[in-house]
């Protein structure tokens, strides 16, 4: 890990905040090739209300569009499809287009003439086929490791010892055991003419072997410290943005878990301590108070 | 790994427990925001017992509820539904429910009307929905990577060179090879009105790169021991529990797997030895007794 | 990391090319046993068109194969096969396979002697097994980890303080995040009469924490280089070869992946810079054109 | 890593060989509990014939049980089954329940009374978690890393230097790419009365970063090394035995793979060299000859 100072990541001098609140880069990116991989990505990682949205109209699309086929080959070719209207007709090459496409054939439908035959056999095999690839979208929407770690509301300068220090803390959103996890910080300046630097801040610990409450992670101001004498308002002329990397190995998935976190100059409270969030309750339980992660009083 | 002693990983000073048999903590947590990661987490890490009764019950319920719709749109749109009986009636909803939600479809029920049709054909997708799902869970379960160690079921302070050491044994749970095996043991130590002290132990030797049999992990108390001249009693005073954390890489599943585990002073045996817990048989094999991991003999 | 030069990879002295654009040796490999493995990296890595128009004729085939079961046990045997023309019954044949295979089983045509119900039992079990594959190896095409980086076109032979540098740039082919990135280089030299030789590159910096743009990776040329002093011309008489490992923890996947390159002697430009790649916009946004990443301008 | 001689894997001293041919240590275990983990590894593990003949085995008893009950309930509760002879009967209520499991459900047999329709229901739900179990498992059977390293038949002792060497010969049994690859070896000596001791052997190189041919792992006889100055009448009384460790990142999986295998010292070839299993063609490829991985020649 390269410990000095360096400013090729090349994220802006402008730009409004490095890192959003939800980890990804405040970048936009023209001239990128399509991939399958990126469809796929964005399947996973969309909400389920979307997911389950798109897919219901995926597959009514699907079989709109079979129901058509269906239609325009005509009722000559399927048994069961006996109404004189029109749009009963359609009505009923949708639903026997469903009972294709879920394999359920009833029966009461059924194809009569080839081509039918044909069209119907392919519905079948591609609703299979699409259900394939469901099934392999939900388990892998299920199955995805990834931390999700809970970030104190503030970044806080409490006094240590003779001097200052920046806090913050996090737990685990999730009842999940996060094992050796570690913390990295870096810090960027930017300022008027001058390119972002991004310099790795020394904290007092940088892993702990386990998570099961939370963990205040601390960066002791000293002199050789880039944070060393600069006042709230010089980190607001420098636009500071503390960009953080925790990693640690999640026991459910078995696997490292990353989470990327940045608090501005503007979200930093100064002179203040976080308050205790855990107590021992009468049966000698421990119990943690997860919504007062960011609770903290100012400090006198 | 920080070697030295720390205090901050918050488990109160009265609990019963830090650590519960089965590797969790004993911790509550409140405020937490519900998660699908959680349900998912609860689904691939309740018993098999429970997996399939939740299984059973919902694919019930969910049938019932179709079936009842089914039975409210009426038997006027469907085909075969013929009794007079409104029980009869609703079994053969109950049926026809089960046979559009397995699309098994044998076609002596089928539906007649447009909505009942449109409400089949939903449940039909519904189905192949709720398969998927649990074709995922079931490939998750199966799947999930997780060390199955077997621990001695007493810690044992045995006579070691020309001092004390601390001893417990371990051993695969299952037939798979695990390899790079590393072992860590914090101490915590409490006491009255104090927080909660955690240090780390030395160990004699901290890995092995191969793991067939049984791995006796010694801590020989030196004078830097956090438990040099501690006597039973003194741990006792001190609600003395020992966090044990185990990582190794698993050839099943090619990841690294861990297991957390924990003894309390009062389960640790005061001069005594394990037994050998292997022999070879006539034909030259090496036979491991998986049973006699936590039998010991007392020191004369 | 050996960081001495080895000469024992064995690529040939003739070989056009080390590593083809692909990332893939340039290695034929004779008298290598089947593996079943082999046929699952087949079916992974080939393109999506590929795929498809395998899945589909092995579809085709094996329906073909139980149409053609069916007609030669005959249609004393099925319901529903009242045609007196073989063409049409083979086709009535096909489409009792194609509604077998995928379990639609509408039942306009059934199975009615015991051979032929074993047979249509038999396909129904085979196409259940054949759809549990395709599900199995679309998963794995889509959920299957690997760095999409995108390399620049060229190396470029660029001034750097007093002296020379190798570089070039890679960019992110996907909207992933990659974290704790890694670069290796080796120079490979080959000869008349002498076998190749094999020599990591010291870089200005070998790995960055976080990657959301375009990332140079810079060879300083010192006097410990083996590229100190070397000309265009004698680069092309020693067929040098630079081959590429990246390796980086891609967030999505939440695993570890590489991607491997080579630049032949005949793709450098020498006196070149890259051109800048990123700009902000009115909005404070970084914007990345990813289809820059080649661009260069000669140094004057 | 430690690198000091040890004497407590605990393999017996009279075991025929510590390490079988196929990476498994030569370990009988008795009293280990059942695990479903065992289950799934054993399930992943056989070969696909056992894998074939188990799952249809499982199947067709499944539906033979099936078929009993439909048998037991009766023809009065099944429409189509209309022949008066108990084995034509029974094999309807086959068929039936081939065509339920499978969910084809044609319908020309379909269940009529409430008992047998909650039975086909209840074997349809069956089929469908029996082949969502398939599914699971065919995917866990592709997709599972490992290593599939070919090593030479023998270990070789050659001239090296002033002195000898011993050495074997790895190359990939598969076409995937695999890098950052480790070799670490023990030695076993054992002996009359003397428990077994395990030693680490120091190798001239213990990784190479890519793998694209073949690799001779080459352990140099130093003073230093327990095999300096042993013969072969030595080996042969101290039961030799070399343990192999292969540790790479696979490129396919990307995951870190491992390979476990063995030497016993009658399997070592003295004064002897491996021939060259590589050559360039005309076109310039490099073409390697898997099938010439053990051919040595005796050093004259």
């Amino acid at each position: 890990m390269a410990k000095k100072q360096f400013n090729d990541l090349g994220l802006g001098t402008k730009v409004a905040r490095l890192v959003n609140k939800n980890g990804s880069f405040n970048v936009k990116r023209k001239g990128q090739p399509f991939t399958f991989v990126n469809l796929y990505q964005n399947l996973i990682k969309m909400t389920w209300f979307e997911f389950l949205a798109l897919t219901l109209s995926i597959l009514l699309i699907i079989n709109l569009l079979f129901a058509s086929l269906y239609f325009f080959i005509g009722a000559a070719q399927m048994n069961g499809l006996q109404t004189g209207k029109p749009v009963n007709d359609f009505l009923n090459c949708l639903f026997f287009s469903f009972q294709t496409f879920t394999t359920v054939g009833y029966g009461h439908l059924s194809p009569d003439g080839n081509f039918m035959s044909f069209v119907a056999a392919f519905e079948a095999m591609t609703g299979l086929m699409v259900f394939a690839i469901i099934t392999g979208l939900l388990y892998g929407r299920f199955a995805k490791p990834s931390a999700k770690i809970l970030y104190s509301k503030n970044l806080i300068v409490a006094p240590y010892q003779d001097g200052l220090s920046y806090q913050f803390r996090i737990t685990n959103k999730r009842k999940s055991v996060i094992m050796d996890i570690h913390a990295r910080i870096l810090v960027s300046f930017s300022g008027e003419g001058r390119t972002r630097t991004y310099s790795p801040l020394e904290l007092e610990r940088a892993s702990v072997v386990l998570f099961p409450l939370n963990w205040t992670i601390v960066h002791p101001v000293t002199k050789d410290s880039p944070l060393f004498g600069k006042s709230k308002e010089e980190l607001a002329k420098l636009d500071a943005e503390f960009i953080i990397v925790i990693k640690g190995y999640d026991d459910t998935f078995s696997q490292d878990v990353n989470s990327i976190h940045s608090y501005r100059h503007d979200e930093i409270i100064w002179g203040a301590r976080f308050d205790i969030m855990y107590e021992s309750d009468d049966d000698g339980y421990t119990v943690l108070h997860v919504d007062k992660l960011s609770d903290y009083s100012q400090y006198p």
